[in-house]
Order: structure tokens, then sequence, then C-alpha cells
């Protein structure tokens, strides 16, 4: 792949937007205020305060301040796109039945299932009053298209787990609904509130939607490959949860019958036993589906980089496209 | 209280806005379809062959008609404030665990709770798609208002429950928040896309406000007189399930030293055993509990009706009138 990496371009960016990142904390915690519930604060604190990279707000605020936006709904957007990613980590965490994320117990375990579907319901609509604050119907009608395909590509999922059939294109859409479809969003509202034209808001569209694609695409390898337990992460987690993603995807496309037997028995119908993660991992190394993922990966961070080369130069552009690199490095 | 009782205001109201009703199911059909996720058709069908009294979507074309619209999108907003509802209620039945509604079993049951969860969170993106396709700003302000409304009410009555402390206040907000708050956005919405004069938009408001309130005090109190294990409600669910709504509030508030300890062990601690409902029926009769939680019901049907006067006399301001009274009629 092309190009210099700055090693930290988000470290970068979160001193370049320093103040605004501040100004997008202060309104998130007004809005996550409930005189009456004091559960919605609490939860969502706790959610705030175990951290994430603030990715998604990040991308809001970079491409309004790329297009001089004055204004200060990009705070709004901001706070909207953190609102929605935060709901929805509520409400996977319930799905998915997790008791950690990023190392510490999440919302469902301290509270319970009841708090965190309604808190993450809360969040959504807080975020749909934050972005009807900014009376741009453009935005709205983004982030509306943004929600469903979210809302849709997580329902897919969870038919999708189990599922042997499920294809590359599926699995496509799945993350692009899970996570390319927010940061693409969250990408372009920026623009859209500062008045970019029509060119570069497709070009920070689809840099938002190949940053996601890869970043998911990234997440999911390094389920297969990075072992974290500090972390809350440990090898073969979605393999655990018969999550049917590009690795095994990949594998499956290729396997013998007695492997597809070795599949059926431990994704569709979740018979595990020790060792199985091995023979899993075996199989993913015969068949270079790692590497090939790994390319994949690369190639959306690729495409990410390409889609803003229209963009006039820009230190934050330039920060955007190493960010691309930046988050698929951690394969290297 | 004064005025005549159309029997069934709600039959005839159906009848006079029969085109739109069948307008209204085939937009909510059409966009309940994923080709990706059958998944939400199936439980989204299953969830409106159900039934339910489409209250809330009869208010918005109500409110629409008397007001002349010709539009189209009195049909949108009909749809939004419908998926709105269902998606509550999706919701609702993963946080209450019910098995059943209306006499069926629930989606969480047939399916299960995490298709609950998602295909909830997916009828509320929809439902933002298609209130954001009226290009209404001040609708999509309300709207906003009215989910944080709802979610911020779930949130409290999950915390209100067991709570021996919640008090009238407190159930208000509670209502309001559960059924009063979408009642009165659906009664506004469909005014304020007419077009209709501010004084009007504030009746209609005040009056689904008020409608809601009178629809949800009602709904508890026969929770304590109304036996019908046909429609899977039994007599006591709320007791059994330790929710403080008025009828217990108002018994509370009068208790003896002796009588909020048996308070205290059977809804606070939840420690119930047989004959427990008895004695708690027992002490509302003793306090009159159950006449004042129906006088209560009975004077917010009231202000509904004293909310419509202002508005030029319409069959359907008549009808809405009467529908406030055939809502608490069920108490008599």
């Amino acid at each position: 792949m092309d190009g210099h990496i700055t090693h930290q371009p988000l470290d970068r960016l979160k001193e370049l937007l320093a103040d605004e990142l501040q100004a997008v904390d202060c309104l998130i915690r007004e809005r996550m205020e409930s005189e009456n519930a004091p559960r919605i604060p609490e939860v969502t604190q706790y959610l705030i305060d175990a951290g994430g990279k603030k990715l998604r707000p990040i991308l809001t605020l970079s491409s309004a301040q790329m297009f001089g936006y004055e204004g200060r709904y990009h705070l709004h957007l901001a706070a909207t796109v953190e609102f929605i990613h935060s709901a929805t980590l509520l409400h996977d965490d319930v799905v998915d039945e997790s008791a950690q994320r990023r190392g510490k117990p999440t919302p469902n375990i301290l509270w319970d299932n009841k708090s965190s579907v309604l808190v993450g319901d809360f969040l959504f609509a807080r975020s749909f009053q934050l972005m009807t604050e900014t009376n741009n119907l453009r935005v709205l009608s983004l982030l509306a298209d943004a929600s469903a395909t979210i809302a849709e590509g997580e329902v897919l999922q969870l038919t999708a787990s189990h599922n042997l059939d499920t294809t590359e294109d599926i699995y496509l859409k799945i993350i692009r609904g899970k996570t390319a479809a927010l940061f693409s969003a969250a990408a372009e509202v920026g623009a859209v509130i500062a008045e970019a034209p029509e060119s570069s808001l497709c070009a920070l569209r689809d840099y938002g939607d190949a940053l996601g694609i890869a970043f998911q695409i990234a997440d999911d390898l390094l389920d297969y490959t990075d072992d974290n337990p500090s972390f809350g992460k440990n090898i073969g987690d979605d393999f655990r949860e018969c999550k049917v993603t590009l690795p095994v995807i990949k594998a499956i496309e290729n396997a013998t019958q007695k492997e597809k037997s070795f599949w059926m028995r431990t994704i569709e119908q979740g018979e595990q036993t020790d060792g199985d993660l091995e023979v899993a991992l075996d199989l993913m190394h015969k068949y270079d589906t790692i590497e090939i993922t790994r390319d994949e990966a690369l190639s959306w961070a690729f495409k990410a980089r390409e889609a803003l080369k229209p963009l006039h130069d820009d230190e934050i552009k330039f920060l955007l496209q190493d960010l691309a690199n930046y988050i698929v490095h951690r394969l290297h």
C-alpha cells in the first residue's frame, strides 16, 4: 500500500479538534441528564467513561472544519452520532449477552438488560432531538437512512449467526449496517452542515463507507489473530459465539466435505469442544484466509484514502487519509 | 359528567377514515419490508395482525381531516405513530418479560428477546425515515420530543417499580411518557401538517395529553377490577409485577403502620403469597381508592373533551370528544 503513515493520526486529530471535542462532551453530558430518571445519566456516564476512540464525532468535526463551518451545529451532529453509537452498544450487549467490553463489565451486567434496552432507546430519542435542532432536512434524512441501515444490519447479523449460507455479499451488508453506515453519515453530515459542494459530500460519504468496512473487517480478523485478555477480548470469541465473519466465510468457500462437517457442527449447531478453535485456525491458515481477509481490509483502507483525493489539500484531509492506514495498521 | 355518548365513536371514526386507514396499512406493509432480513416483516406482521385499536393513527388522520388537509403526508405521520407504538410494545414485552398480549403469545416468546430488541430498533428507525419524508421541521421536532418523553417515562417506570416512594406526581410523569406523549403528538402532527392555526394545535395537543392520561389510568384501574383471562389479562397482574399504579399509591398514602408493612413486603420486596391480592383489594376498597381512581380517569376524560371545545364544530370533533367518554366508559 502506498504513502507514509503518521503514526498517530487520531492523536493529532484530537489535538486539532480539542476545543470542539470538549464542547461535544459538555453537550453530551447536558443531554443525558434526566431529572426524573437518574438511571439514565448513570448508565450513559459509565458508557462514556468506558472510553472508546470517539471516531464518529471526530469524523463529523473533521469534515465540518475542512469546509470552514463556523456555526455550532457540528457539535450537535457530533453528539448525535456518538449517542447513536452508544445506543447501539447498549442494545448489542443485550443481544450478544456480552459481559465485558474493553475489559470492563458491560451495563447489562452492572445494571440489567432492561436498563440497557430502555436507556438505549432514550439515547436514540435524544440523538433525534439533537439532530432536529439543526433544522437541516438533508442532515435528518441522511441520519434517518443511516439509522435504518444500522437496524437492518443488526437484524441481518442476528439471522446470519449459526448460518453457513452467509455469503460475502451478506457479510458486507451486515458490516455496512453495523459500522460503515454510521461512519459514512458521520463524515457526510459535517460537510452538509458546512454547505460543502455536492462532489465533496460524495467523497466524504464514500470515505466513511470504506473506512467503516476496513475497520470492521480488521476487527473481525483481530478476533482470530490477537489475544488480548486484558481488554476483555480473547482469541476466537466470534467463533465461540458462532458468528460467520469473513475469515470463516473464506474458509468455508474452499472446504472439503469433511471440513464442511466440521463447520456445520461447530458454527451451525454450535457444538464445540476443546481443540475446535485450533482446528478452525488451522483451516484458515490452510486456505490463507487470514492473509486474504487482511488484503481485503487493506484494499478498503486504500479505497477510503482514494475517495478523499479530489478534496482540496488540507492537514485534516491528510490526517483522515492516514487514519485509514492507521485503522488497518493493527493488522501488521 | 356531561353530554351524550355515541356508543361506538371508534367504529364511526374508522368508517369515516376507512380509505385513509387502508392507505396507512399499505404504507406500513411497504415500509416493514426488508429484502435482506425477513425476520423484520415476520415480527412486524405478527404484531400488526395481533390487532390493537389503531388509536394513534386515527388521532393523526382525524386532526388532518378536521383541518381539510389534502396532501398525502398525514398517511406518513399515521404510519409513523403506529411504528413508534409497535416499537415500544416490542421493547416493553422484553422489559416486562411478558408472555402474552391481547391473549396471544408475544414476539419475544415466539421468536426471542434479541429479535424483539432489534426489530423494535428497526421500527424506530423506519418511523424516523417516514416522518423525515414530510419535510416538515415542526412535525419532526414534536415527534423527537415525544420520543424522548416516551423513553424517559419507560426508564422512570422501571426505577419506580417496587418503589413505595412513587408519588402521584411521578406516576403522572410515567403515564405521560408511556401513553399520553404519543397520543398528544399523534393528534397534534395531523393538524400541523394541515397548517391549522396555533390555538387549534394547542387544543389538540391538550386533548391528546388528557386522553392518554385518562386511557392509562383506566387501564391501570381495570387491572384491579376486570378479570378477563381470555384476553391474556388476569386481575392483579400489575400487583404481581410489583408495579406502583394509582390505586396502590392512593392506598399507600392512607396506610396504617401495619398496612405499610404489608405493601413493603408485597410490592417493595416482592414477597407475595396466596391471599395477598385479596388483602390488597380489601385495602383499596377500605380507602375507596378504586372509586377515587375512577373519578380521576373521568376528570381527565372531561379535560380532553373540554380541550376540543374551542375548535369549529365538525363530526370528527364530536367523535373525538365521545372517544374520551368511550375510553373511560369501560370503567362503569
